[in-house]
């Protein structure tokens, strides 16, 4: 795409975020509400073509599209309900010495227009109308999403369904914007004037680089990367002496699942010697080698997968392939890999995300050295405890300290499956997301496309709805310190 | 201070953070409570060394030290009251189809250390014990303050006050620290990583470079600095009309108010060619020879100031200096400038901000000048209507385009005057600030440093009490979707 005609498009987009930053909760849900109904009148064509360009089971795909109408719906109740804005008010106390106290009324307005990068391991549910996106459109943002090169007709389908809901919805024109193109396109958006925010999921290499991008313009702009994490897991040894084999089960199942395509899959598993993570060890290997291989999203995520794998190779000694190998430059292989806590600990390359059904057993000769790793560990989009209540009361300081490394904990559940949902919190420490203090699951996401605004002294007519005197949308506000509706 | 002196420290502040983020909300606001007594203790001593150090005369010291012990019991009522960190819960559904759904319990937890670097304008409520210090304290985050080179011994005084508040509340040895040092001091505290998060109120030069520091760091942190701003005033034509006479009073008031060091000075007032903005002119310029001049808070601001007014002579033509003019190093004195709406919208140099008591009175030949003006404007910390209702009614457009520039929005007030309370917003576009999302005055102060922490399936008495089954604290929370205490 011409520069000239993305410059074209980020203007309109801007005029449109002028209208639409003021349509009140219920226009902006009736347009999610509206695009969720155009995907799902997509119908088979939608699955189909997803399938072809993702090589994701048709299953999977029908449950991803769920997820993705799910989301929007659930972000138009939110508008509908209309609290979300945070509205504060203080009244004026006119007679207040030595002064007088003037009326502040305070609420979230959206920032402007939101550029978004699709993922590819979602191309439904964290893609051209995934969660950034409904996000960002129910803060009152207009949104230009990159289609991902990788699922382009998948993105090319799903924007035409939102334009088709723009317009039976009579949104402004403009507030959403398709734009193709590689490398240099993604960058010259996050550099452009006219983009007030950005939300990408992919890998660090390309987040970080929007980041650093962002923060090196003239008018420094938030980077809402989502970038993957090893996700660890933490086996005690009462959990492992009662259910190692249970264990093994959940485990195997949440790291083959979608051929290891998750950024909450489990990469790491960490656990003391013992005769119970011994058996764990063989039984884990042995669920592994049940599973399937399957054709990953694209050649390169294969590509890298095997890099990886051979990476962790090179540095641990050896690998277990679980599943023999064919030639098939899509499939990933489940693979396991074993190493000592010793090994781990000084080795920061075995700490890397490897996308896709892999995850490294490491055995710790004791809970210092278990300790000593989480220490080292990068943060992390989630950490999960395998325990007894015997484990968790006994181990209340490596707890405290894990809980430092990551966004979500997790007890004894494993960390795939991101329920969408409003106390969902998915985004950790750097380098899992550049932003710890937002998620990019559940309701709270449209925090990230807002700022707060205050009105001081207005006439009760020119204010917003949201915080007019006789509270017309009646909504949960705080009004002299206490919450009312 | 030698690095190994302050890496010692600095370590000290992270153990801290292990045991203080863990005290409850009844502690920190009795630590909190302590500081403003210890304060208040330190008696006339404070009023004598900050006066003596900052040249602002002791009636100011002494408002000034009533509004650091207030903010300081403000956010002990908020954290003794409990509901600020926004607890959300999901309760599971066991039997959910197709698969079950989670427990999932979100609050906010404390970041880690944070540097606090004080305002030499604020030497007591925006500086060691000032609103950064307050909100950081209060949310469970260790804080290390660089004592201001200019307000060295005030600093040193306001330390004691919080030692010994630390040590009568029983607070871990760490929770507070106090270091010396010039720039390379600053910027090494910046970058190391036992710091967790930076809040800075200055210039743009020294925040922004704190800014790029903390963003090039091998783990980026948030950089909250307030780095000034313009405040540009619109006078509209019936205001004017009506009230010329009483409009320049009250601008030369805040213009002029503690020789115009104030980050929400009204350094800019935009009006469209008129007999009623010829008479505001005249009387302004009036009012503005009534005024004194005064000690700066230093010779380098001083010499700031001198340096800013030359400049805009040199771009505008002429400055009308309203007092004459003493051989005093130290002395502000009261200056005013007036420039066509043309002459300003080709300028840039004619935006900046001169940190004193001036302001430039742009005169626009109509509607248009003045929005291009507008358009025009960087990032600022408010915009000051000066209005009648029906400019209000008229305006609209040229009202919504001042907003997308400002964070806080005020009709017919001075913006001098920040209010510490709930409903505040002081933070705005960039270069306003760093982070237009949050504010550094208010209780919403304390969210900049704090991030959404997810529980999932935790036992009930593992939970932090926030997030208990039974609410103990009694406090608001998110239950599936719904408000409730």
């Amino acid at each position: 795409m011409l520069t000239k005609e993305i410059n074209h498009l980020l203007a309109q987009s801007n005029n449109a975020y002028k209208i639409y930053r003021f349509y009140s909760g219920k226009q902006k849900g009736d347009f999610l509400r509206q695009i969720a109904e155009e995907i799902e009148n997509l119908g088979d064509l939608l699955i189909e073509t997803a399938n072809a360009e993702s090589h994701l089971p048709a299953a999977r795909l029908m449950g991803e599209r769920g997820r993705t109408t799910g989301q929007l719906r659930l972000f138009s109740q939110l508008l509908e309900e209309g609290s979300w804005v945070d509205a504060i008010i203080d009244k004026a106390i006119p007679d207040r010495q030595p002064i007088p106290k003037v009326d502040l009324r305070k609420m979230l307005v959206p920032l402007g227009t939101v550029v978004v990068f699709g993922a590819s391991n979602f191309p439904l549910a964290f893609s051209t109308a995934g969660g950034d996106t409904a996000s960002a459109l129910a803060s009152g943002c207009p949104v230009v999403v990159k289609g991902h090169p990788s699922h382009i007709e998948t993105s090319r389908l799903i924007a035409s369904a939102i334009e088709k809901a723009a317009s039976k919805t009579e949104m402004p024109n403009g507030v959403f914007t398709h734009i193709e193109g590689g490398v240099e396109v993604g960058k010259y958006l996050a550099k452009h004037p006219a983009v007030s925010a950005v939300a990408f999921t992919g890998s660090f290499v390309a987040g970080k680089s929007l980041f650093d991008l962002a923060n090196k313009r003239k008018q420094p702009i938030p980077v809402f990367a989502e970038m993957g994490s090893i996700n660890p897991v933490v086996l005690f040894d009462n959990a492992l002496k009662i259910r190692a084999e249970s264990l093994a089960t959940e485990l195997a199942d949440s790291v083959a699942l979608g051929i290891g395509q998750f950024c909450t899959n489990p990469g790491l598993i960490l656990g003391i010697e013992s005769e119970g993570l011994d058996m764990f060890l063989k039984s884990f290997i042995n669920k592994m080698k049940l599973k399937t291989a399957g054709p990953m999203l694209h050649e390169g995520i294969a590509r890298n997968f095997e890099k990886g794998v051979k990476s962790i190779e090179n540095q641990a000694g050896t690998v277990i392939q679980t599943i023999e190998k064919e030639d098939n430059l899509l499939y990933g292989y489940p693979t396991v890999a074993v190493v000592s806590g010793a090994t781990f600990l000084k080795n920061k390359l075995l700490h890397q995300e490897i996308f896709g059904p892999f995850s490294i057993v490491v055995k710790c000769k004791d809970i210092r050295e278990l300790s000593s790793i989480i220490k080292k560990l990068d943060g992390q989009l989630t950490a999960t405890l395998m325990a007894e209540s015997s484990d968790l009361k006994t181990n209340g300081t490596l707890i405290e300290l894990i809980s430092e490394k990551c966004g979500r904990l997790i007890i004894n559940n494993v960390p795939t499956g991101v329920e969408v949902t409003h106390a969902m919190q998915h985004g950790g420490p750097f380098p899992s997301t550049t932003d710890s203090r937002f998620t990019s699951v559940g309701t709270s996401a449209i925090f990230r496309f807002v700022r707060p605004f205050c009105f001081q002294n207005f006439p009760d007519n020119l204010l917003p709805d949201a915080l007019k005197e006789g509270n017309p949308l009646s909504i949960w506000r705080k009004v002299n310190g206490v919450m009312t509706k």
